[in-house]
């Protein structure tokens, strides 16, 4: 999404090898307006692929997902990362890594919101070493609901977690895969 | 907002006499189509306020604020629940307390998101105690930016924050307010 990769050429900010700052528009900044590009691509991506709901996690999944769903005309469903405890069997729960905050979460979705009935696309901001997007896919595999694939805004391709979680089947489409990153030469996209 | 209130007496849920469930369109199942109309309806009410900025908290504020900034033409920031040590100087920071979590979290903005310059509505899902809506305020006044208000979705009209928040001198809108509830009567609204 060619739109999407000069914004991020022109406002986004490498840190060392590994970490791409979009924060002034993509997750602390958001600029909707760009937002709505987003979701009308991921429409034009996963057309007629019969989503009726949209997966995303807490926090800075939702307003990508929310403006999204407005193109797929479906409810979003955000998982959380539980503070307290659940009692047991009213949500599904997994496990996520976050290895920005050192720490592994509890994620849980209520089992109101998602099952066999269900046709899921799953959106996130990020896509790098994959455990939140796993995350989820668990999730949706234990509702029992089909997965139509994952729609992520960038990919840091030279992390192992898109590679892998393809090799396993699913459908991932990445609006903006970066190939290579750094300080000096800034960000190079994969295509 | 009648949609609303309709939508809160056929969908919610009280617990106790303080909880009100809206999981299943409101904060973790997301009818989108719904946050259409309160969009719609914030903007009715903050028109000609100069709004340049949405200002929201994570989680469950993102999604209302970035369809409501749709009918703005602006960005939303959400202020992040900190779980990092900061660099000081670079964010504005307050404490806000959890009552659902109990526990008190360090609340940040970057000071590159919000300024002197901006016009500021704050959006929320929820308004209780006024613990969160105080601590968004907060960051505002830090940042000498203008605030126009605070649209919240439900105020808990029972409870003591939206009155000191206003006695304050804010500008607060709320589209459902309840006045009282329990699990025997459900929801009663205040207008």
């Amino acid at each position: 999404m060619e739109l999407l990769k000069e914004r991020i050429r022109q406002d986004g900010t490498v840190k060392g090898n590994d970490v791409l700052k979009v924060d002034s528009f993509l997750n602390h900044q958001m600029d909707v307006a760009l937002f709505e590009e987003i979701g009308r691509e991921f429409q034009r991506r996963f057309a007629d692929c019969g989503v009726n709901k949209l997966l995303t996690i807490e926090a800075s999944g939702i307003g990508i997902a929310c403006v999204t769903a407005q193109f797929f005309h479906c409810p979003v469903v955000f998982a959380k990362k539980s503070q307290t405890k659940n009692i047991a069997g009213e949500v599904y729960t997994t496990k996520v890594e976050s290895f920005t905050h050192g720490r592994v979460y509890d994620v849980i979705v209520s089992k109101k919101f998602l099952g066999p009935e269900d046709t899921v696309l799953i959106i996130d901001d990020f896509l790098a070493n994959g455990a939140a997007l796993e995350g989820l896919i668990d999730l949706v595999n234990q509702s029992g609901a089909r997965l139509a694939g994952a729609g992520v805004v960038i990919e840091k391709a030279f992390q192992p977690g898109g590679d892998r979680i393809r090799a396993g089947g699913i459908r991932v489409e990445a609006l903006a895969r970066v190939k290579a990153m750094s300080e000096e030469r800034g960000v190079e996209f994969a295509d």
